[in-house]
């Protein structure tokens, strides 16, 4: 047995609390190289009066990848209490105990000593990872404001341009997209179906994009008033679309009062703590050129000295920010906050936050923007999920970029989903596309079957979809600034027929909530050459299996079930054919 | 190369601030398997830029196990923020890219993928963890002061036996001793040199060990009055001795106003919420029996019907434990907290317990009572160390219990140290007897020679060391409650050779605290056989050399130094000879 790959983690993604009382635990063996998993527990108080070690569970294969296999087995305690450790069975026969001081022979004398488990010392409900249920249900929708819709000319910026005048918009353009806009176009996102709604950042600030916010507490005013921002957000919930907003807590705009309280004063400013300042008088760049400048006497975000990082460990800051994070919550009900470059802000800092919002709305969620792995910031006391970039990225790959083999892709996936609990799983945030990468449709080249397959796949597994502004009428657009494209309400400009698909998605999603949120996912067809993959989701009694080929191909799948959705693929003598980018999901 | 082995965590134990602006990363591999390992690492923002990504810096190895390689490497961030990754050079000449998304072939198109490498996002200094330096310097005295010594015999308990009247004490026995005691020895302390002192409970309780506590806001009266505790913190501090209380907030005694309020009002004593009762009225065990009794309507320690634990979930119960550990720190100027079965209250409990003592005082010291590993409370916000029973207990399983082989220890303490960060290991708490152990002497079988050994190889580790009141004049003592025997004070009956060895310890250990605190430790040693092990200090320009001779036979070294302390050794020719329990420390 390859016991240097064998791994576990005491009170943590392989050791938690999944619901109240139920314990996960996971291990980690390299693949295909244990036949079986068993757990050995029971109550540290216990161990010798019962001896209960002498006794022990198999353990499930949760998941694998290419190098690991996953396993998982869940428990309960009667006093709370779980002491633990795992035997294990090679393929070339040898028996291991493995626990808290290494692996050992598994022996009799071995699995005496009290000091080789693991242990979950007390099942405290304080501690335990909490994700909202709401988030589970929910399907996103992303909207860029000041490119959705335009409903009030009267703020409309001096010297905007015409509601999608130029085919591809410039970095400074404004177009006059506004709170009312959003109001105006609720039956589109009703009739739609998605039930969260995302916006990117509202606050006054002097770009398009609003992320280098001048003044957290006001709404922008070519973006509206907070009447409208109000009347937005009840509007919303009465159609059962929660609201979340954009906090962009890593920096301020240079404009803000607060830099240009600095700027003016130096030393003696009051904020001259609020922000990371290495010597002054402040510099903006050894040669005053502004963007890209690396040589500034204080950090920005980036390079971009237009944005100095906050300082979130002055107390001040701290409470000037998390005023601003209730503030929105207490007066305007939101339901949750996107974070900005959330990883770049401390995790003090964040803790504080989750308190603060969590403690005003118990369900409410807390979104961070991190990019890479991110177990440290979800530990069930800062965020709830993260935009899922490095799991979604891992689906395009396969899909779109050609670039992996659905071995790799499924490897891929399950490394991703093995970082975190099972209920974070669930309320991660999972998007194709978004303001800050080109859109669906353009990566695909166009290929609206292919952007199709894709968004299907991704709304079957594990996580809440999001869907970027304009992706379901067809919108396209390269990266920023290009992806930020005024939305088309033409409807003869608009894909009618992929709305029409989209819709039917969310709704399949929706209708198959409780299967396509707390689910098992497995995988029982991979055909690394053919590029074909078959997955089955299953909760309860429920079963959903799904088929997609990726190849160039037509490909036969011998399954039955209620059709559900469906794209070139043709049942031919009770056969699903699939042609390329084609894609059947099931009903058992 | 055997790639299921390699393992990173980015923001944990492999990922950290040393110091402000020094950041270490490690990495573990399979033993003998990665010949070099290189860091590539750079700022995110000039990823594509500057393609820093072409270069590397080889990593150190810092310490092996019988599985597996750990690699180290420090760095600094001009702009504060890492992205980075590793490549790995296998004896199999394989080059690996190890990275956030797995292994892949290393080559440039790999190493050009922003989204394969990991993140530190930002050098925060306030999620730094931060170890108090005092500590690092500290040789710490155990002290259960009931047994230490008698100083008011106005306050000794009514019943309480002649001192040392019994071999060996019982459970219920009482001796008398006080902190009056405590002061009036403080000139032994002072003379063997120990500059901490860890006294167990000494809050009103009716057990002699109080551990059930009654109030936690007086001294037991039958160990002196607030006036005397402020004298000995007072006398203490001004012989440079720093002084840690023992806090039991896992549970109550059931004498207690708390508990006492629910057993008369049921349902409605107002302190129903403090505890964790299942179902009224309270019950204490199925047959009556005290003792043992499986079945109670409560949560208790173990299963010990007379210590209800408390519900520290719950923000009465955090405030009133709060404010006791901040009374004794205000009003009576205590410098450390050990914490009571630390590991089964809940972490949120313990994050604010962090946050206002060192809110006090920015240097206080928090010890958890924690057997098992331990990452989970060492994350920089919870506890500085642990009590390192699963360190010291694999040095005594070479040097005592004869168990293991010179390998096994040596990897069983490295496997130890990579579970935490550098100055997270150089504040833990190394002790080889407790209250709740055996004593040295007794697991040596009342070999001096054997027990002085074991105590100079454990001087020269990482970590603080502590002597169990006793240990340094020869008291023995079997498992609790034999390892509480009344302190002899008689000098005839003290074994002052073991006192001047202990003293002579302590003495090298705070003339070589920089070394010893910090110092690299490298093992140059190992004879498997004749169980020999040598291993080596370093800091700055010094060097200590130490050798340790645990087999049968003589052994003969060849290595030359300044003599800083040798027990069974002869410099013959120019070498040392080493007879069984033998060693020597030298300076290089």
């Amino acid at each position: 047995m390859e016991k240097s790959a064998i791994l576990h983690r005491p009170d943590s993604e392989y050791a938690y609390l999944y619901q109240e009382g139920e314990f996960h635990i996971r291990l980690r063996t390299k693949k295909d190289d244990v036949t079986t998993a068993f757990l050995i527990s029971g109550d540290p108080y216990l161990f010798g009066e019962d001896q209960w070690y002498q006794e022990q569970q198999p353990m499930t294969l949760l998941a694998s990848t290419e190098i690991h296999d996953y396993w998982q087995i869940v428990v309960e305690a009667p006093y709370r209490r779980l002491q633990y450790a795992f035997s294990l069975v090679g393929k070339d026969q040898e028996t291991v105990f493995y626990g808290d001081r290494g692996s050992f022979e598994d022996t009799k004398e071995v699995r005496e000593v009290a000091g080789y488990y693991f242990r979950m010392p007390y099942f405290h409900e304080i501690d335990r990872f909490k994700a909202p249920d709401w988030v589970k249900k929910t399907i996103w929708y992303q909207i860029f404001p000041e490119r959705f819709a335009n409903g009030d000319p009267s703020i409309t910026p001096v010297g905007a341009l015409a509601w999608g005048s130029k085919e591809h918009p410039d970095t400074t353009d404004f177009y006059g997209g506004d709170l009312q806009g959003i109001i105006d176009h609720l039956d589109h996102l009703t009739e739609l179906g998605i039930n969260g709604l995302y916006l990117c950042p509202i606050f006054k600030a002097s770009s398009n994009h609003k992320y280098d916010t001048i003044d957290y507490f006001e709404i922008d005013p070519a973006f509206g008033s907070k009447e409208t921002f109000k009347e937005l957000v009840g509007k919303a919930h009465q159609r059962g679309i929660k609201v979340m907003l954009d906090a962009v807590f890593n920096h301020a705009g240079d404009k803000s009062p607060l830099w240009q309280d600095v700027l003016k004063n130096g030393k003696q400013s009051k904020y001259v703590d609020w922000f990371h300042i290495h010597s002054f008088p402040v510099a903006i760049g050894e040669n005053g050129n502004f963007e890209g400048a690396r040589t500034v006497s204080y950090d920005t975000f980036a390079f971009t000295p237009h944005m100095p990082k906050l300082n979130t460990a002055n107390p001040e800051v701290q409470d000037y920010l998390l005023d601003i994070a209730t503030y929105w919550i207490k007066e305007f009900d939101i339901d949750a906050w996107r974070l900005d470059v959330a990883n770049e802000v401390d995790h003090h800092f964040w803790k504080k936050f989750y308190q603060a919002t969590t403690a005003l709305k118990k369900d409410f969620y807390i979104l961070g923007e991190i990019w890479h792995s991110s177990q440290s910031w979800l530990q069930g006391d800062e965020f709830h999920g993260v935009m899922n970039y490095a799991y979604t990225e891992t689906i395009e790959d396969f899909f779109i970029k050609k670039s992996i083999a659905p071995t790799k892709m499924v490897s891929g996936l399950n490394e991703q989903l093995m970082l975190y609990r099972q209920q974070t799983n669930e309320v991660m945030f999972n998007m194709l596309d978004s303001h800050d990468t080109a859109r669906l449709l353009t990566i695909c080249n166009g290929d609206k079957e292919l952007a199709k397959a894709t968004l299907a796949f991704t709304f079957l597994q594990h996580g809440s979809p999001c869907i970027y502004y304009g992706t379901e009428i067809g919108l396209d657009g390269a990266n920023d600034p290009d992806c930020r494209k005024c939305m088309i309400w033409d409807k003869d400009k608009q894909d009618l027929t992929l709305f029409e698909f989209t819709k039917k998605l969310i709704q399949l999603r929706k209708e198959h909530q409780e299967l396509l949120s707390f689910g098992s996912l497995e995988w029982h067809l991979i055909e690394e050459n053919e590029k074909v993959v078959g997955f089955r989701r299953t909760a309860n009694d429920e079963t959903i299996v799904a088929y997609f080929n990726q190849g160039d191909a037509a490909y036969t799948v011998n399954d039955h079930g209620t059709l559900l959705m469906e794209q070139s693929a043709e049942l031919i003598d009770e056969k699903w054919h699939l042609k390329q980018n084609g894609f059947v999901i099931l009903k058992k």
